[in-house]
């Protein structure tokens, strides 16, 4: 077989190795999501059902995939933190971005039915994502501040303007020209005057979104063992320590989450 | 809220634009799939089921992003063709690669009970991607004939491999070492006298792989219309012209392919 | 010595290959020549040493690096075309351009005295690089369309503007002011009926620029050859094919000059 | 003129900008020195000339170029690092390595005779040049001690081969032999041993390269200047501060440096 006569294509392939040193960041963006989220009855502003199955899936990359420090989602998106000093696939970015998006997009398809449970899945969605990387640590951290910094944000003007529409009545187009050129404030007044809701009450899932961190937990697991001298095997329980993803909703932009976590920047076993 | 504060870390972000007039391609391989098929009780040397997912999953992805020529699939991979004069997303690497892998293994959970019935889905499936680009039609040529060529290789392998695992009863490190240095002749040999097997009978899906080109088809759809001076409404039958992805598993290393198709090159509408 | 502590930093540099089978074009321009210029006494519009001296460095580029068809210059700039099939430094971009940019720097002091007896050079100039890539022929030849194309742009809007000042006295602003927004035919007409020139018969080298193009020439030189049983060594003549960098200065943008020189875009011996 | 039809070659540019908040080091290596040295008489093991005109040429880049905060050279290779923030040509890669290694080739030329005063320049010499980017301030002195760490092993080396050839008349072959397998230890020996040399008295210039780090200096000028109520102009001197490129020959490896010198890590100004 003429296998060599077309083998120089190969040599086409570029190295896309992510400089070293680096915090790499994945981002995760649903693809049209709000068509999709039009198509599968998501609550305004926030449906918590969608809000939980983007951290399982967000949760199940961590578990596949090596070297991620951190992670943080808000809405239809996702970042993954992967470790300065990773190695993982030789540090290739296409590597870095697309095992992040397929296992995020299959785990979406996946774990739906557990999150949705009387709304079906209509077709498969689309996601896209990059890769970015900050050689500081404070470029790090303000990466991620500018996403809590847009979930604050987009998540206040989405507060009133479905309180506008759903509890007022007003029309889309109406309810946006009414928060034309207001402050955060100018918000915060309404909501409170208008619909009496304090912002400040609200869900901090909502207002923070999710940051994943590893923790060590106990796990409780039953086991069959064979004791010496006796015939059956018996079910034992043993208690395991084990690294998993779980699931915050703190403010990471001032200094206290990372005086609190500070093997997430320093750790890189 | 400090949000300009934040907002240099955008400027981080690289520009990954692909050089014009070159043929993208994205190919997309399963992850550690050796093991999800074991999972997975896919049929050996080939699983009809799984080919056929991969093949639905590949029109999925044409269907459902833009100005892709051409895809070729075989075993747990797939190649996807964007035109030369593609701008879609201006060109951006990242966002090729990461919307046709995350589409791809959305798609392969979303439909995999409709090829593997009594087989359930035990957890989601991972994919890694790639960009390579290709200046002239040659290349492109070649890259398509590289993978189709690696499909026989394969394909030859297998079949014989799994018929002295399967019918011989040979443990795999026997049929490994029996087939140590044998040829192509050597293993169409075997097959034919020693499992009464010609080769070249065996299922073209086997031996090409998947070629996914467009084709134009009528499609009869019924719609309702409403008739001047009636009533009611009336379901008529209507026929139209739809582009879609057929799927096809012949020779694309001969020229004869690219004549028959020659608006898979020259087509930059 | 602790030199494997920090051989690591090595990794930090990134492999920057050049797409294989695409013509890879280094542009090098003068850096602030505009008052190198003025500093230097270069005539207007146009300074026959200094594009003289701009062609010799171009030669001496074209002879000492490896693999250039073909080069194309004007004003302060000039274009170096490597072969599609170049592997040279296995195509690094920063090779490519450094080697160019470098041996041109030189090349320019080191010939500065040939063509410019009377003027000393008062300080070493700086120039810059950049790497393009052409996939096609034909974007290699509009590549080289716009530049003459640029060429005959400027120099036409110079030609009148230095005749406006030089012959008719006005101030460069004024002279700007009265070019604003002509075009090539009013300019033209400004040229005849103002300076009776015909732009037409001004030299080749101001309107086309200089394309370097490799020739085999009759290269006669003197040799001491020892003549068998004779005591003395004697000098004879001997005549040697030699590629050589000639220097034309015709249109490239028609196809009347590629069809006269095919090898320019087929030869990748 | 069709200029619009051609300019579309343009978008064929790629963008090139180093990522932000990283250290960029532009290195550049003399083309062929081995045998330039040998065509222009340079002395062994160390050619005094050759190492003050790379000072020369390496100064002039500080002076002409922006943002370099510090540069090391040995041998015929000189490293220019540009601040963190520079965003001098928006940090794109090929101006800043284009930049240096034109002006550095330049100069060389330029500043040739004032070094070599009876070995004229025979003809312009090539250099290369590459971008590195280092992330963190302990890889860039981890880097700048990769190079001095070189510098010594080869100087090292270089003693103790050309005492070998020049006073104990071996060939180069004989001895290359005799130290080859020899550790630095050894090489010492056979200095101190047979040509009564303590390797720690040789010139710092050659055992530690040469550190360019900016220092403020008084410079006295003289200036003619107006006095009012006086006819004439009368000539006065001024004392004036300026920052000039000055050459250390001093450990870089330590700390102590980067204590007496912070400036060079800290001030982005």
């Amino acid at each position: 077989m003429a296998k060599s006569k077309f083998e120089y294509v190969r040599n086409f392939e570029t190295d896309d190795a992510c400089l070293p040193n680096c915090w790499v960041v994945v981002r995760v963006d649903g693809r049209s999501f709000h068509r999709f989220a039009e198509h599968h009855g998501f609550r305004k502003p926030n449906d918590d059902r969608a809000l939980h199955l983007m951290n399982k899936c967000a949760q199940t990359v961590m578990q596949e995939l090596k070297d991620i420090a951190i992670a943080y989602g808000q809405s239809d998106e996702y970042s993954f933190v992967f470790r300065k000093q990773s190695n993982w696939f030789k540090r290739r970015s296409s590597k870095f971005m697309t095992h992040v998006v397929s296992q995020f997009a299959s785990s979406y398809v996946f774990y739906w039915k557990d999150y949705f449970e009387d709304q079906p899945l209509l077709y498969p969605p689309g996601f896209d994502g990059r890769v970015v990387l900050y050689p500081s640590d404070q470029n790090l951290k303000d990466y991620l501040s500018w996403r809590q910094a847009d979930c604050h944000i987009n998540n206040l003007y989405n507060t009133v303007f479905w309180s506008l529409v759903q509890k007022s009545g007003l029309t889309p187009v109406q309810a946006q020209k009414r928060l034309q050129g207001t402050l955060a404030g100018d918000k915060n007044e309404i909501l409170f005057s208008e619909f009496n809701i304090n912002y400040n009450n609200e869900p901090l899932i909502y207002r923070k979104g999710t940051v994943l961190v590893w923790q060590k937990v106990n796990q409780v697991i039953r086991k069959k063992i064979k004791i010496p001298q006796e015939t059956d095997e018996k079910e034992v329980e043993v208690t395991r320590m084990k690294n998993i993803p779980a699931s915050l909703h703190c403010d990471i932009i001032g200094q206290q989450f990372w005086d609190q976590y500070p093997e997430i920047l320093t750790d890189d076993s």
